[in-house]
Formats: structure tokens, C-alpha cells, sequence
């Protein structure tokens, strides 16, 4: 496949651009029987949305998803299921000057070369933030069948903004209170100061970075495949997906790098009957495989790309110097619309994984024959 | 496919065990063309290769390498390249007691859980470090493939182990002096203290991780792929299959995320009639493709999780805590030994994308008349 | 990848279901550079639509295509090209029957087994012939794609239904008069006949089945890959994806396996400064790749399984033997609605080949600045 | 994938070519568990080993395979499977003539083109009809999987040679007696024309072509995947990858394409409380899945290229006709050694979709502790 396709067994094709008629998604693989409408999917579309909050971009879009097929009477058929949000607000006559004058931090350069020039340009084209759209439609379907077959949960949430870091954050709270704030920060106090340093770069025409901490609870012990195919492998394939990640450590990370093995060692010990390990640097991942301790990544993000200060760049015609303002709308920091994100993309991987190990099948049993009256 | 490919159109699968019969691989999609023989192979595997020096394991193994199918008369014939090393000094005895209790840090929980004890436990297994090897094999065809034909050079290093931390390497000093020291850091200094903290540990029976820094240069503008095809996405997957490696980051990567549009934004400019940038926070990728600057990234290794110290872990059979022995021979550090890793498996990736954007073809045409008698 | 992508390098993704709301295709890989609009993909689908003759099915569809996705100024980008019709005239009303009692010659009993009922049975959903709307939509690109930059053309045409057979047709016969008629053959006095068979088949309440030739010329020598992806292999997996098709042979096929070495054999001679061959029984492959001659294959497809008369079949809750009488809108022969698709799912597959092989680059770059203003 | 892979969960690298260092196979997805060893290949493999007897090629080879990895304490661990056997017999001295003189009907011309000389021509290399014993490999494994677990059983036979056909076999004659002569027709009478057709037919110094049959019992109902996956799809994929095949059709094949639907049409019923159908036409395939019914199908074999008359071809160097004798050893008739390929080929296919489906798990569980002490 050349480069849209995300999974095997859990396939899942993105399309669309960000000025184009709509972005979307089509998942080939979704085991057949499980409950899926709409409702499903538009919540966590919601928290993605732009034009939520001062601190996003301004750009409004309804983002409505539409089910075009693989569902019938409420339940996923097999069948591939194809989703999509029609683009509505989009506003191409800021970008005419990229063609020749491609914006420092964004793909414009290189995808100008790599297509001739064909490519489409306005807002970024393929390459947009907006694209995570269609990440976020494979997500929902990929969090509902993970959660109702297996119960695993997977919870992102925003752990630093530019040099503002979170307290160490505690699962459960990181699930109540990761969409209580608008910087998707369970930390309130650090997120108070997050939104401060957002508004004040925003002001001054710059813009932020930041880190998403994700955690993935209810794996069965053995997800993944030896050499090439390990959870880390798959996952960081997916994350690096989303624009304006650059960074991913799993565990300890990098951090683990500098310690020994007798304080990096994950000692196995038995709670409640169950085997599991004392401490948690592995990020629940050995050999590449699950070993039913918590997933635990953390995943950075370059400050975004798009700031409102004159910039140098070059004129690709004349091979000159010259300035350039970036102008459309946009994110003075795109890492609180990211959470959902991350949690779509890897829900995908896992979901995946689930279907190659066997854990979930390619129909569904749990749903009892009163819930599905066609049975 | 399962999880031992990577790769599409320069396709590698990796075969073999590190104390079954050999540790191998195939290329599906080489070009025909490119002179080989095992002589372009050899090299590169002795960098890897174990008890060369009083860091590393005191496993004996030649690893001479054979090349079994798809070449003809010193030249690639576009059929599958099969190469392989047996396994010569395996000593299995030391694992017999990991049949039951896994090693804290080990692939053994989840090995033993998800293939019901019918996986190879001897020496790891397919877990094995010693799997590299088959990633060498890949990477050394390659790296000659990269090089004759698009000029493409990729270097790996050592630039931390433990808390030692290099300084900044320059690439002319990278290239020159990487393998002129045992721990494959170019700072020669650093490296002596480096050398000296392994040892240590090594006599503390504990055990160091470390990062190792690679970049990539001659890459054409342009190559990756846009959504789930990025070069960082196949590139981060592909060196998450190496063993211990935990984190990655490209170009400012988590530093990044602290740092501020205006700082961290790449801003074009002309030298020697090229488009280039001021700067290389990106790492070379912009929007997941190269933009012909180097590609950069520091890839984060635990500590090897094999130490010589007593420690807890569980009995299988009888979910006990019970203490631990790790025995058989490894290293006190394997960072030293993954720079020629890390550069094969670098390679590896961009090979397949070189050949997915046509920036190489199925036939090699560079070799003259002169130097292949055949046309 | 689970069932539903054809390709490589020009994948192939359909969705959609014969009663749901639409019938798509995503292609992912076409190359960017294509000029390409609705009008190029409209006039095939045309001649695959419903309704158009007394002899094929009076479902009413207006079959209008769209272009969601992958296209900008008039031109491919390199994105994937997403495109639909929307279902209008669907009646399912005539289904419920079915949900207990499978159709004989119908998917219906594998697809509810395998799906445990949670399959689209109207109008038999993935299964219907409808769903080749979404293979006429990949070839019209396909073949655009393969003409415009190597000048091939694929010719698809009856040569018999039911037992009338056509005289050997010639390809310019072919070429010209191949839409020139209801039944899509050349041989117009055949084509009478043939008419006539269908029509009092179907006052019967039968059905019938028949024969599609199809020609390939133009392929450059070296399409196609040894062993498991001849060109044989390729092109045979998609004729078979066609509902109905339960033969295929190439060349000389099974008339050829009653021949001898020396009557089958295609001498090679030069003909206008060209090697050709003498005659054709290889159909133009030799050892899975094209030897530059023309492709040429029969394909069987099965008479109609849905008949208008009474058979017996089970009650799957009773499983006790009933009769049915099969509802719906049908063809009684489906033979002349399927040159169309025959043509576009062997373009899909050449395409794939041809992008492979290097014949055709990920950018065209054949189109004058002229035509492309934006260059 | 470039082409020498088959099979998504089963997947299957062929490797190796006819003169070089040996002709091999890499199994990925191979469920762990299985116990295997040579012995379950070898007897196979020397149902197609050249040499047997007097209607064969007179290369002699032991063709004793060795199994390299993925098998440990006799049951496989679910690692990749390297197999291979090492060629002793090639005699590469009458190969010379065909680098710049094609010979008819084989791949020389193309495959020249295609690599730009740079294939192993040597006795074909990788067209040659010797990587067949690759596909043995990989079917004794699948073949050995769904037997014990499914119980699926396949039988491939001679029923044509030349113009002599068998009368019907009968599934019970056909596994009793497909092995007990040379020719692999259950029909003795049948068998012994053949015999005798090909051995007067090689005295002639030409060759025969002919119709292998093959049928598999015991599959599910619901194997396949609709649209691009069907089984039939699937299988004439991986029968096509057979050097010499020209054409397959399943079940009534083109004489259905000349029935009624009211004749084709297979009518459900019960028999042993079992939904089965009254005739089986479909071949045992409705909509591209199983229906339970036998899986059948006829392969048409060409007369074998390689026959000793003189023969004019054109040399590549001169572009002018000349006359060739093709030496080298070869076979006056294939079909005969074809049965244990076609079983093999097809073999790998439904183990790959019953993988896919879910109807084997990735580890087998049928083997009890006694029989596996590891547990």
C-alpha cells in the first residue's frame, strides 16, 4: 500500500484534504456485530473540533460523521465501513502565496517537490492537522470494540506546554478530569497555567509545543509480534502519524537510558493472583510484547508550525530570500486537540493486534441475542 | 504478513533463533544489478559481531555469512537475496531454569503466555539481541545499494552511556572515528570514560543503557510517505525492533516541545544554489517527507536487563516469588554494539522508500557494460 | 489486508453495499499529474449501469459519480482518490425472505454462517454485482492512467452466451464495435442470436451465462513478477473477484493442454524491427511476465442464480426443505453488462504492474506545463 | 510485497532458483504448536522429485530438505520456517546458447528484457518449474495444520494427458490410487494410454500438456473473504504461480457458462442432519466463500516449452532468426509431478484464509501435555 493505510487486520484507510470536499476514513477488518452508530464516533470528534475555545483555531467546522457502509440495523456488518465529515469552512484564499513561498516548519517544500507540483496545497493539503479527523473515526470504532470485547481503556492527556510540566498525573484521575479543561491537562493547576502561557504566546504571534502522556490499561499479556511487529514498532509507526510529533519514549524512556539495569528491572511479583511486575519502566512492554502491566508512552510535539511573525524563506521561482506571513487560521499550541488523538491512533494499533493475536475474532459474540434481534 | 517483514518493496524478513541452527534473512526486491558479494556483508557484521572486545558477551561466534539465492556472477538478479550465519557456539545449558521463571526485563512472561510455552526460550529465542544480526545482513546490501546509487551515507553512534554524555559530534568526526574505539563514540574522551563506567558496572554485576545518535545525508527531497507512511513513522518502527531501544526523537525531538515556533521553525535559505535551512531542528523531515537536509534522530537504550545480581521474580508453575540467577554470557552494555544495527536498519527503511518513490528502480542501470559481462 | 484491496502500488479499496447508501472505491498510489474529472469515469459506469436494454435488470440508478477526494485543478495529486455513487433505487422489500432461506447460487447461506447473521443481506449487500460499479470506477482511472503514458488499451467483449458462440473476433472489429450493441459483441450476427436466447430465456424465467474475451495491447515486455505475482496470477485474482466468473484461461488454455510442445510452442521472429511472436497460444505471458504480445483470456462466467421459477431450498430455523421464489430485479444473463468491469479490474491490475515495474513513476510527468498551469 | 511472497497470515517466501545454491522456503504465521518435523516434508517432496522414472527429466537430485528454524523439540514455536533444500545435480553447461538466443514458450525473452541480463538464466533460474519444490514445503506444512486440525483433506490427480481423458474419478479412488503410478491418474486404464502417449510423444522429441483436477474436503462454511479475496480468487492466484498453467476453473467451469441457471443453480437440502446442496456445480465456492460442499477444480497445463525438435528463434544480438536445439534435461510431460504441487499451492491458501478467519488460532491447542512435555 502506498502510505494511507494504517493495520492489517484492522486496515484503516485515511482520505481527504483539509480544503478538499471532506476528510475521511475506511476500515477494512472491523469484526462484524458490534453496536455502532454515529453517536459513537461524534463525541470524540467533538473534543478534536476546531473553534472550541480561545485557544484553538478559529476556523469553524460543524464535522459532522456520516456512516457510508458496513453498518446495517445498528450493527457492523464486516463490511467495510467508510465514515466521513464534509469540509464546510474552508478558507483556501490565504494559501495562494505557498505555492511559491513554502512556510518555514511545514511540508510545504518538500511535498511541492515530491508532487511536481500537483499536490494540494490549501491548508496544508494532505498534510494538515485536520487529516487527525479521520484518525479520530477509526479511534471511536477501535476504543468501542477494544473496551466492549476486552475492556481495554486508553486514556492521553496533555503533561507539558512548553516548559510548563504537570505534577506526576494518577490514572484515575487523569480519566475524570483529561476533558474537564479546555488544555486537556488533569493537573488543574498546571493546566491554569498552561492556558496563561498559550494566550500570552498567542499574543506575542508564537506558538508552543508541548507532551501528551497516553496509558492503555486491560491488554492481555501477549499482544504484539516478535522482531518486526512489536507493540512499539506499531505504535510509534502510528503516532508519528500525527503531524507535529517528533518524539516518543515508552516507560522510562529516555530517562531509563541513564539508570542500571538493577533500577530499571521490572521485578515480578504476584497481587491478587495475578502476575505482575513491582515497578512499571517498561511501560508494560517487554520483548515488544504486552505483558499486561499499563501501556505507558509519552509523546512529543514540536511548538506548531504556523506563527502569526514575519519568517524568511525563499521564492521558489526566483531562488531568492524574501519574507513571508503565514496567514490563514490556526493553533497557537495544537497539543490540547491532541489527547483524542493519540488515543484514536492507538487504539487502531491495538485493536489491530487484538485481531492478528486472536484475542477478538472476526465476528463478535458478545452481543446477546435480545440486543440483536436478527440472531 | 505476521511480523517478522519490513519493508514493501525492498522487503526483509528475518529468520532464525539465537541458539537454533542460524540467524538469517531474506530481501524480497533488491534491484538486480547491484554488485555483491559477502565480502560487502562481512565488515559490517564483525562491527556487530560478540567477544570482541572485554565489554561485550564472551560468546565466540564467527558469524561468517553466506549468501544462499538471488545472485548470479557477483550481481544482484532481482530474486530473493536468502543470507544467513549458522550458530556455532550456543551454550543452551544456563536456560533451562527461565522455563519457569522469568528474567525480570525479558521477553520470557509474555513469550512463555503468548505462544503456551511452545516458544524457543534458549538464549532469548527470537528475542534474542543476536537477531540483528539478520538486520545487518539487510542493511549492509542496503547501504551499498543507497551509496552507489544516490550517494547516500547513513552514521551511528554512541553518544551516552549510562549518565556519560558526549559532546556534540560533528558528522566528518562521526564518520571517521565511530569505529575507532570499542564503544563507538567519537568523542574519544567521553569514550574513555565510558569504557570505564561499563567496566565497572560490568564487576558490580549490574549492567548501562545508553542513546545512539544517527544521521542520514544525501536524501533526495521528497521521500516518505504522507499520513500513516512518514519517515519518521517507518523509520521509528523499524528501530523499535532492535532489542532495549525504549525511546526516539528526531531532530530537537523533546527539547523541542519546550521551545517556541519562532525558535524551533527551520527557515529556508539558498547556499551553493540549493535550498536548504538555517537551522535542522526538523531532523530533515518536514510533514513526514525529507527535505534534503540530514536526517537526525537519538534513539534511547535500557539498560540490558541481563544482570549478574540476584533478583525476584515468579514461579510459573507455583506463582511463587522466587530469586533469580540470570546466567549464560551477555553484555554489560549492548549500546556499543548497536550503531552498526541502528545504521542497518536506518537503511533498510530508506532503501524501501527510495525504491517506493522511483528514486531507485528495479534495475540498477549505474553499472557500465565494462564491469558486467553478461550485458 | 482483510478482503477488500486489490494492488500494491495502485490499491484498490471498494466499499459500499448493493441496499446501503452508496458504492465506492478508494484508490491509494495513483500516481500524481493525472488530468482527471467525473467525465472520464462517467461514460463507463454508464455502460455497466442498470436499466438500459430490455435484457438486463430494471433497477433505475442513476450511477453518478463523484470525486471525493485525491483530485485538485483538474489533476490527480498523489493523495487517494476517493469516489462514490449514491444508491437511489434500491427496494429491499423483496429481501426478508431471504434472511432465512439462502438462494440457491446465491451467497446467501456461506455469508450469513460466516457473518452469524450480521451481514447486509438485501439485495445480496457486499455480494451483489452492483458492487462492480466501484471496479468500472478504479479502471476508468486505471485506464486513463495506463493509455495516456504507455499507450495500452484493454478490449473486453461477449463471445458467447449460452451456447451461441461468436466467430473469432478481430481486435479492430473489436474495438469498434464492441458497445455497439446491447450484448457487447462484435459478431453482430452472433449478437442477434444471442439477444434472442436472453430474451426467451427470461420469458421462461431462466437465466444464462457465457463467455468475455479480453485483450490487452500496448504492455511493454516485463510486466508481471516471478512466482506469486505473475501476471496470470494477478489478473486472475481479480477476474475473480467479478460475481458469476468461475473460469479463466489464457492464451491456447485448456484447448492448448490437448496440444504438443512443437503446435503450442510461439516461434519468436522479428517483425517491423520488433521480436515478436508467431503466434499467440501464451497469450502474450511467458513465465508470468508480458512478452509484448497481446494479453489475451477467456472468462466463464455462470448463468444467473437468481431465476424467476420455483426451487427448493432449506429453511435455516426449521431446517427443513421449502421452496423459493426469488424476488428482486434481476438480469437474466449478466454476460453483456460485464465487458466494462472485465476491462477495469485487468486495467486496475496492469496499472498495479505497471507502477511496480518502474513503467510508469509516481509523478507523471507527461502533461506540457501548458496544460497544467499550476507548473 | 515484490512478488515472492503468497498469503497474508500464512505466509509463504519462496527463495532460491534452479541452478544456484539451493531452492528454499520461508513460512511467517505458521501457528505454534504443530508438531513437525523433516519427515512430515521429505515424502512429499519426493512425490515431485525429478528422476523417478522413465516419463521424467533425468536430473538427479536428493532434494532431502532441512528445516532451519521456526521448529523447536519437535512443534513449531510460531517463528518464521525456513526450509530448503541444497541443488547437487545442476549441470549449467547447455545454458549458455539461451542468453542471447529465447528459447520458445519459456521465460527467457522476457525475464531478459525485464532484468536487463541480469537473471540467473541457468536451467530458467527462478522460472524454472524446480521452485515448484518450494511450494511443497510450504503445502506438507499447511497440509499437515489443517488435517489435524480441521481435518480438511485435498487430492489433486491427473485426468487428462494430451488428448487422452480420464473417466470421472471418485474422491475415494482418486486418494487411494492418485500415487499408485507414474502418472498420478487414479484411472489405471487412463493412466496407462498416458503413459504410453508420453513416451511415444517423447521419442518424437516433443512434449504433452494436460488437466490436474483437484478437490478439498472438510472446510468450513464461511472461508474466503468477499470482494478481492474470494477463494477463488485466492487459489487461482497462488495455481497460476505454477510454471505451465494456463487455465483453472472451479466446479462446471466453462461448460456451466453454457447451462441454464434452472441446471447450474445447486439446490440446498439436509443430509445427516448437514445443509448440503443436491449437485455441486458451485465447486463448492458461492459469493467466493466455502458452502461446505467440496472445494473442486480443473487446472489446464500447456505442453511443457522444452522439447528437442529444432526450433527458429531470433538472436538478441544480431535481431536475426536462427534456428536453436534446446539442450539441458527436462520433462516430456509435467503433469505427471504436478499433483503434489497443486495440493501444495492450494493447501497454503486455505490455511492462510483459515488463519484469516479465524477457524485456527495462532497457537494450537489440540495437542495434549502428554504429547508435549514443554507444557
Amino acid at each position: 500500500m502506498v502510505g494511507s493505510v494504517i493495520g492489517e487486520r484492522f486496515a484503516c484507510l485515511s482520505f481527504g484534504e483539509s480544503h478538499g470536499r471532506c476528510v475521511g476514513m475506511v476500515i477494512d477488518g472491523c469484526p462484524a456485530g458490534l453496536q455502532l452508530n454515529e453517536g459513537d464516533i461524534q463525541p470524540l470528534l467533538d473534543l478534536r473540533k476546531p473553534g472550541q475555545s480561545i485557544i484553538s483555531t478559529q476556523r469553524k467546522e460543524e464535522d459532522r460523521v456520516e456512516i457510508l457502509s458496513g453498518v446495517f440495523e445498528g450493527f457492523t456488518t464486516g463490511a467495510p465501513i467508510c465514515m466521513l465529515i464534509w469540509n464546510r469552512d474552508s478558507d483556501s484564499r490565504s494559501y495562494e502565496e505557498i505555492i511559491s513561498k513554502p512556510r518555514p516548519g511545514h511540508s510545504d517544500y518538500p511535498a511541492k517537490v515530491k508532487y511536481s507540483g500537483y499536490a494540494d496545497y490549501r491548508g496544508g493539503g494532505r498534510f494538515s492537522g485536520r487529516l487527525t479527523a479521520s484518525f479520530i473515526m477509526a479511534g471511536a470504532v477501535a476504543q468501542k470494540l477494544l473496551y466492549s470485547t476486552l475492556g481495554i481503556e486508553i486514556t492521553a492527556y496533555t503533561v507539558q506546554i512548553g516548559q510548563i510540566k504537570a505534577n506526576e498525573i494518577d490514572l484515575e484521575n487523569a480519566k475524570k478530569n483529561r476533558y474537564a479543561n479546555d488544555i486537556r491537562c488533569p493537573d488543574l493547576t498546571a493546566a491554569d497555567k498552561m492556558r496563561e502561557i498559550i494566550l500570552q504566546t498567542k499574543r506575542e504571534g508564537d506558538s508552543l509545543g508541548g507532551v501528551v502522556e497516553c496509558i492503555c490499561t486491560g491488554l492481555p499479556v501477549g499482544l504484539g509480534e516478535p522482531i518486526f511487529s512489536s507493540l512499539e514498532s506499531d505504535i510509534s509507526k502510528a503516532v508519528f502519524s500525527i503531524p507535529a510529533v517528533k518524539a516518543i519514549e515508552f516507560g522510562s524512556g529516555f530517562l531509563g537510558s541513564e539508570k542500571k539495569g538493577s533500577e530499571n528491572n521490572d521485578l515480578f511479583t504476584i497481587k491478587n493472583n495475578k502476575i505482575v511486575t513491582k515497578t512499571n519502566n517498561a511501560g508494560g512492554i517487554l520483548g515488544g510484547l504486552s505483558n499486561g502491566m499499563p501501556i505507558k508512552m509519552r509523546i512529543g510535539f514540536k511548538p506548531a508550525s504556523s506563527i502569526s511573525r514575519t519568517q524568511s524563506t525563499i521564492d521558489l521561482s526566483s531562488l531568492s530570500e524574501v519574507d513571508i506571513n503565514v496567514a490563514g487560521r490556526h493553533d497557537p499550541c495544537v497539543v490540547p486537540r491532541a489527547p483524542p488523538v493519540v488515543e484514536s491512533i492507538v487504539a487502531a494499533v491495538i485493536a489491530d493486534h487484538a485481531l492478528r493475536s486472536g484475542f477478538i475474532g472476526p465476528v463478535l459474540k458478545i452481543w446477546s441475542k435480545k440486543q440483536n434481534p436478527k440472531n
